[in-house]
């Protein structure tokens, strides 16, 4: 049977607003090492609600139930929950009177629609809103529980955190410990054959996930205890040394920025395909004043001229996506800004702008030290914003490299 | 019988990772008058995605399921459809052909792993991923049709207008008309009193929705006949004139492109707070290069008087964050980029860097054109983030008023 499973009732959570509840509560079986095996989302709906209520039991062992508890119309909730389980609704006398002195209190009195929240299921446990109209109620349906809350966030909150975590300890399994690896400019396919072997050395409750996005692949490794999870993270280092970019869930901006500090040195750059994404995220970490200088965000040839004194030479001869032009960039980004390093970064974003020689996703980088030009071209799959993305990626982690002399080749990732 | 379902495969949509795939479909089927009935998040579990394909057999018309195709040992998704609907995975020539020419073409040979996403349900109808490795297919089990898309955004929403949209048009009901307005710069609050009695003159089953996010508020409207927008759409121009950035949902950096374009002139900036935000902005629109020259990130004082030309004295008297440097700043960048126009901005986006004087939050703009330069200076509520989105738009909103004469006065979002 499936320890926990999330439902959330509301036709807005179906267009597009985005549930909040479910993330609290993982947050908080998390510290419990209880999972949420499945989360469902039900519109405005009793004959679907019952129907999953139904679904649930005998499969799941606690079911938290969010929203639809409130005075309308369209909260369907309460009789939902009492249709599937096959009980009577019952005017709780209780509720009523904490309901109209709740009222009285703001000087008003309760409107009629509001005695729909004083009915609860007979067989129900009742919990006591402390913030707002909505009782909630936990009703046992044969081998699960299900525990209703009303979905408005602060209420959801305080109601999981006084009636349904002390009942979770009973469900309490040892804690679950986690290690997320990222990794910059790999191929997701490089790290699953890697890992193969890793992976069927894991013990039985223990979990390894790969989660691609545009230019990064987050590995994250679950474990029973911090000291298990050590001895994992040691073979991962053997495995890997230097190549993720953190073994503790930082991004490579912030490595970056680590990296530059300690070092006292500082980075600026060019832009060209990115047009300021580097400098974006590299300026999201707070402090980051402390390394970064700026970008030299030179989108037209003559932008590139006036302020990197990239030659005309170049431009006419190579083209503004070329090894020569990017080299000259990153010099010139080095000498205006007087940094340590300096990155530039030229390339075919898309959708326009291709030739046959030059195909969209093709992107020239140059990094400039104090001692060398290093350059790097790739040809990124995907759209417009994911080429940009990884383009922007790959150029700091060509920097991480540099900095750390880590020696794997950097590869474009097959996802896009 | 439920007329449409959507289910996410992913352990990490189970920890707080938010879908967007679920919002891309409901916004594509709400053209066609189509809900989302009922949405599921399982996990990288076989069995209890099994499980809930067996549950949504019958129950619903078409199910979309996202995810899991990828080629590790989480990705689960065929060889549960598979297993649930009961037929066998077979290896399909074409699609193993179709990757190993993916690798080949980037210059790499094809991981074994990713054998595994030729793997095909015998009696599915397959879909070609044009821009990924993952094929979707479509498996119909007795009265459900089951189609599968890779997880990645972007596959996504290709696979869904390629191959999902057309099937569903069988399925529409009356169409629902929508109109999107887009507002930067202008408070939640100050719209929504705006708009009250517009909204109660609305019929039954029409509707309007404000959503605000950091800078931009977007108001939603909804009727059942072009003609009917087109007239609501009259009286919201009444009310509004030339405030809102688009009557048809274009963003802020699309309708200051055509601006531009159409008077044939050029924009550069000057950023320091945002890092590289207002160009990245303004080139993630193909061909920004008719208008964009480019940004200079001068994050540092010292890049802001060597690439700008920022007198040292401006920066000793009044600091970074002032009316005296955002001015020299955007002068500066217009003549080092010999643009039309030039944006400056600079202010503290926090946590870090007040004073009593200079809060959090405090930015200063200006604008730079052939005949004046503007300076304008506000405080955003919010972190970091939020405080260096808001900028940005502020400093684009900035140029699209003056381009526009737009003369309502710039207001900071009470949201943040």
């Amino acid at each position: 049977m499936i320890k926990t499973a999330f439902v959330a009732v509301g036709d807005e959570l179906l267009k597009g607003k985005m549930d909040t509840n479910s993330t609290y509560l993982y947050a908080k079986l998390k510290n419990y090492g209880i999972p949420i095996s499945l989360k469902i989302i039900v519109g405005d709906n009793k004959k679907n609600l019952v129907d999953v209520i139904r679904y649930l039991e005998g499969r799941v062992g606690l079911v938290v139930v969010s929203g639809g508890l409130g005075p309308t119309l369209d909260d369907i909730t309460r009789f939902a929950a009492a249709e599937a389980v096959g009980v009577k609704l019952c005017e709780n006398k209780e509720v009523l009177a904490n309901l109209e002195r709740r009222f009285a209190e703001y000087g008003k009195i309760m409107p009629d629609s509001n005695k729909v929240q004083a009915l609860i299921p007979e067989t129900a446990t009742l919990f006591d809103n402390p913030i707002g109209t909505a009782p909630g109620f936990l009703l046992t349906f044969k081998e699960t529980k299900f525990f209703f809350f009303p979905g408005v966030p602060s209420e959801f909150k305080i109601m999981v955190d006084r009636y349904f975590l002390p009942i979770i300890a009973d469900y309490s399994q040892e804690r679950v410990h986690e290690l997320q690896v990222v990794f910059a400019a790999v191929a997701e396919s490089f790290l699953a054959d890697k890992l193969a072997d890793f992976a069927n050395h894991l013990e039985e409750n223990e979990k390894i996930g790969i989660y691609p996005s545009p230019g990064i692949v987050k590995v994250i490794l679950e474990a029973r205890s911090q000291k298990r999870l050590a001895k994992l993270k040691e073979t991962l280092e053997k495995v890997f040394e230097n190549l993720p970019v953190s073994y503790n869930g930082a991004s490579l901006e912030e490595v970056i920025g680590d990296l530059l500090r300690n070092r006292s040195e500082t980075l600026a750059g060019a832009e060209s395909c990115t047009g300021g994404m580097v400098g974006e995220m590299i300026t999201s970490v707070p402090g980051s004043s402390d390394y970064f200088l700026g970008s030299a965000v030179t989108y037209s040839n003559e932008a590139k001229v006036r302020l990197l004194g990239v030659t005309r030479d170049a431009l006419t001869k190579f083209g503004a996506v070329s090894k020569e032009v990017v080299v000259e960039m990153a010099i010139g980004a080095k000498k205006i800004y007087a940094s340590d390093h300096a990155f530039a970064i030229s390339g075919i974003a898309g959708p326009g702008g291709s030739t046959p020689e030059k195909p969209v996703g093709l992107v020239h980088f140059a990094l400039a030290t104090d001692s060398q030009v290093i350059h790097k071209s790739a040809r990124f799959p995907g759209e417009r914003d994911s080429v940009r993305k990884q383009a922007a990626i790959f150029a700091m982690e060509l920097l991480r490299r540099y900095l750390l002399r880590v020696d794997y080749p950097l590869i474009v990732s097959d996802g896009g």
